[in-house]
């Protein structure tokens, strides 16, 4: 690990289908999208470097954007570098964008906000064409209803009862900047964006919205929920496969 | 085969995506869409019967819409039918709609036309998500362009030009309906429709088009290309992945 040594620290921004991998971060006994891009790295440099993700992300959730820095020695011009990794990267992971930033930038520590985006394939038929890239739902959903309704997570809220059990996470408090739901055909698409997210915390927002869409929660009662400060209120949370981390802000 | 003598003709529309597929009819050492739909229906209605596709289709291309007649003797009704077969399908085909027909309906012979679109995602960083359900092409098209050149597709032409050595069809005279060129973000979608198409006419036609966007013919030599009725003088066969069947007229 010669990255701690680096005279260079690059901001890279890549983009991945999830459903291979467990998630970014490096594993024990699952292969991680981090482990991944680590070893095209090495295959292009001839060494490994410490990587660090901009988030933490589960297995199955895909990044149309994701970011990470690194920091490395070699003085290969950034063009020739994302030509080189996605020459060695497997085809469900593609390198967009490298660039040299300050020696103190670090892509978790200053990222300003994040954009999520979960699709709801609503139809009573699969999808046949790529199944794993949106959650099908048969019951017909109200897209400017939900809308509607997802307005109250907008704002600085205490998200507590939209948390999975499991995390340690002490300040429960998070600022969603927007919150919007949109019918484009079958698909239903709830893109929501803040300056960070608690564990599963969009997943069970949408979940939530399901809930109200099938009756199973009343509509208004979002303002309640997050008053409670208790994740029994909240609807499930959906499956990773439909959710996407979109955009990430610095 | 019990099919020939059936009390009931049925339509039925599917879906598929062709990547796990050596296209609809059935085949000797490869997987078949047709066989796998006929495995489906036998183990719903406990007998194979034959099916009439509406066209045959290449390995790799794919069918947002696919008609097929079956004759049947059983009475389900046919929207238990769909639900049945669609749980047995595998998960990269799905069953739309089924209907009775006259006894004399096939789904080859009554089909009046078909629309095919073929997708092209014009981006130099591949997509990490479904490589399989377009053609990446990183030269920038001009898809205005693109689209006033095709319009010398459309009418009743000779399409000698356009159809892949090894067809032993005699009339090569077809109608194309309509052609356009629109372009989705990094996705340009080219849709053509007509009474009828050669062998691998709309790849052909496709890759004469991105010819003359990367000016290896040029632009106003269509009419010239129909003329000469010369394979020759046309574009590369675009690859069967960015096909798609998209509709089938009766």
């Amino acid at each position: 690990m010669s990255g701690m040594d680096g005279k260079r620290n690059l901001l890279i921004t890549i983009r991945y289908c999830g459903t291979r991998y467990h998630g970014f971060q490096v594993q024990k006994n699952a292969v991680g999208v981090c482990q991944v891009f680590q070893d095209a790295v090495e295959k292009v440099l001839g060494e490994r470097h410490d990587v660090k993700g901009c988030s933490r992300t589960d297995a199955g959730v895909h990044a149309g954007k994701y970011c990470l820095s690194m920091k490395i020695d070699k003085a290969i011009p950034c063009d020739k570098l994302v030509m080189a990794l996605n020459a060695h990267l497997p085809g469900d992971m593609a390198v967009l964008d490298a660039r040299d930033m300050p020696m103190d930038f670090h892509a978790r520590y200053h990222c300003r906000g994040k954009e999520y985006v979960y699709r709801i394939h609503n139809s009573r038929v699969r999808d046949p064409f790529s199944p794993n890239l949106s959650y099908r739902l048969g019951y017909a959903l109200d897209a400017d209803m939900l809308h509607r309704e997802a307005q109250a997570f907008v704002g600085t809220h205490d998200f507590a009862a939209f948390q999975s059990a499991g995390s340690d996470v002490e300040d429960t408090v998070r600022t969603v900047h927007s919150f919007s739901v949109t019918r484009q055909g079958e698909m239903v698409l709830l893109t929501v964006s803040g300056d960070g997210f608690l564990y599963n915390m969009v997943r069970i927002m949408v979940g939530t919205l399901v809930f109200i869409a099938m009756g199973r929660i009343a509509p208004g009662t979002i303002p309640a929920i997050l008053e409670s400060r208790d994740r029994a209120n909240a609807g499930k949370t959906m499956p990773a496969h439909g959710l996407f981390l979109n955009d990430v802000y610095y």
